[in-house]
């Protein structure tokens, strides 16, 4: 049995922002399965490990005996999340939402319990809704509030159009939240303004209104800016193991510290300890290598990780790799950056010409793979272990984000 | 046959805007009965003269032999129209609304053609619809080109709120339009907004666009303010044959040909001609009385207006009614102008007490009727003749609206 002080520490966990803590430790005295909602768009089916930030809270909360509504929003999806969103978003035909879906379901067991696992469609009910009972809900909230929110203010005072239906959005959403009767919803940090919306709703519908908990945004392997496909500075849970291992090893030490507080399912008790070794003068490279195998055993299976570990250290040459590997960062280019000048400006080698012939001859590789292409183009936003014989190392961000 | 130019007179006669004029000739030439549509808000179902000026204006388009599609609005009725509103509304239930409907059916057939008269109800298709086509449906219009309505405007801008439901409206107003492939739409000068939206929509949907004809607002009995039960201005159309013709009798010269614009059948080359004799010298109480004479057959069957007009007069005692009335607006009073002031203040009376027993004497008349309540309060917004005695007269205006 868990103490509701213990329960209290695990949810705590990494967690941006528990905005009734006090609603929260009420429901969990309540001694019962709560119904822990999260909501999916499924306009990203490919997961990547900045998604898994919320699915490992709700594998939390089910170790903690609770049951996750994993709520696909497959109805909203045909209108399209507006959060965060400067233009307005096409709506996504039913055959897309329906394929996108499934993939979702495909991937999420690699985290959750399936038999503590409600999914379910905002098609369902939403399907089923006439357009009076949405007017209902609509009148249930002002275009003042809506227009208090950042980006839809951003988008007002700029001149960017709203359509009136992504006013809709955030009000079905909520809606799911009474039909589903959800004790808590998570979300991320993004997702805050229409969280509360749900809660409101579930007041005007006679509910106890839920809590709402956010968790925040996973940075991508720069370190800067947010975990995405489209900044390609993910790590996506079906890539290859030698993939994730070897994306995980390219991190920053600091960063390293952030992950494993929300990634790893390791006690913060050891990782605590951790610190500590690593402050005595153990090496940081080996606190990565197990945060490596533990999140690729996740995805590939108990031996997967272990054996992934095995190879990166082999296709560095046993012994030859480096404690540390030096960071640089780039400004992007556009059209991505030409690797050969990448070398040259990583210090790497003194010129384009001397960076063509070690291409040429096999002696430069990018995350322990060799590389062929002498006209590859790296792209904004990647972060890349870049080797140029055997001990000229690099760990080279072109970044978005400057030079700083 | 009626040539398209004197089609286009007789639309033009009154109306305030006709915003799309060639597209009117192109349709007027199509030499099919077009489409005309006015919506009706079901909150209202007590006509008035006011209602009538576009109940004329549709009564006009069937004598050019087109069709008249009378639009109850009960479905947006629930909804409860946001425009000119400066709070949100309460919706209706679905009872008063039939309720509603049922009491304007009764009355429109004193003006239209039932045989050329459909009355739909937008409750057959927008009961049908669902959140989805709702949701389609908002997709086409922006958050921002709503907030230019003025009315939203001076709301948002005041911080009074505007609940999300109510910018449907509009759209759910506009798609009328396209259900019912309307070729011209009527409305008052404050629907433009409105009309506007319809002739959208339709081009979405792959219609031509809607002719957008919008008629002016009928001042009410004191000149000034919008004809209104409310402001206690109004002529009903279901009252009384006597009521009728003295409440016409106590406009002012310059409204009664306003009125005879908008409420007359009689050609404007009538009208024109009257002019002509009033300039010359003809006592305009005379274009009054033919005026109430035409208004009161109208509602209640060919000789009424005639006989209205005798009991006028002999109500008056014959021969002793003035030519001229003075006019005299006086500033209104909380909870009512009290009688025996509104007489001394007119200047019929030198004191409140020589009100008080003349009005016990049975010599003071209102609007020909013999007033025995002297604690009688005079509400704001209204208009009468005040007689005292045989030879006293006066038309007093009770203002909201100042005495200048």
């Amino acid at each position: 049995m868990t103490s509701t002080t213990e329960a209290l520490e695990l949810i705590k966990r990494g967690a941006q922002e528990i905005l009734q803590i006090e609603e929260l430790k009420d429901r969990l005295q309540q001694a019962r399965p709560l119904r822990i909602k999260a909501g999916f768009d499924p306009t990203a089916p490919d997961l990547h490990l900045g998604h898994t930030v919320l699915l490992n809270k709700l594998r939390q909360f089910q170790d903690l005996g609770h049951e996750v509504i994993f709520l696909i929003g497959d109805f909203t999806g045909m209108i399209g999340d507006p959060t965060g969103k400067n233009v307005t978003r096409q709506p996504m035909t039913r055959d897309e939402v329906i394929d996108n879906a499934r993939t979702y379901e495909q991937q999420i067991y690699k985290i959750l319990e399936p038999e503590k696992t409600l999914v379910v469609f905002n098609s369902s009910w939403m399907n089923a809704m006439n357009a009076a009972a949405l007017i209902e809900l609509a009148a249930q909230h002002t275009v003042a509030r809506m227009l208090e929110r950042d980006d839809f203010h951003k988008r007002y005072s700029t001149g960017q159009p709203i359509a009136i239906h992504e006013f809709l959005y955030p009000l079905i959403q909520g809606y799911d939240s009474v039909q589903l009767k959800a004790d808590v919803e998570l979300g991320g940090t993004d997702q805050k303004f229409n969280l509360l919306v749900g809660r409101e709703l579930q007041k005007h519908y006679g509910q106890p209104p839920q809590v709402v908990l956010t968790m925040p945004i996973l940075e991508g392997l720069d370190g800067v800016q947010k975990m995405s496909k489209s900044l390609n500075n993910y790590i996506g849970i079906a890539e290859s193991p030698d993939e994730i291992f070897g994306k995980l090893m390219s991190i920053s030490d600091e960063q390293m510290w952030r992950y494993l507080e929300l990634l790893s399912f390791r006690p913060m008790a050891d990782i605590e300890a951790l610190k500590q070794r690593v402050a005595a003068g153990m090496n940081p490279r080996d606190v990565k290598f197990s945060l490596g195998a533990e999140i690729v055993s996740r995805f590939h299976g108990p031996q997967a990780g272990h054996q992934a570990q095995g190879r990166f250290i082999a296709r560095f040459q046993h012994g030859a790799m480096p404690d540390a590997i030096e960071l640089v960062k780039l400004a992007s280019r556009n059209g991505g950056y030409p690797v050969a000048n990448l070398l040259m400006d990583a210090g790497l080698v003194t010129s384009t010409s001397e960076a063509l012939r070690m291409i040429k001859q096999g002696a430069v590789r990018i995350d322990g793979e060799r590389l062929s292409d002498r006209g590859l183009r790296i792209a904004s936003g990647s972060t890349h272990v870049y080797q140029v014989g055997k001990r000229r190392y690099a760990r080279v961000v072109v970044g978005d984000t400057g030079t700083d």
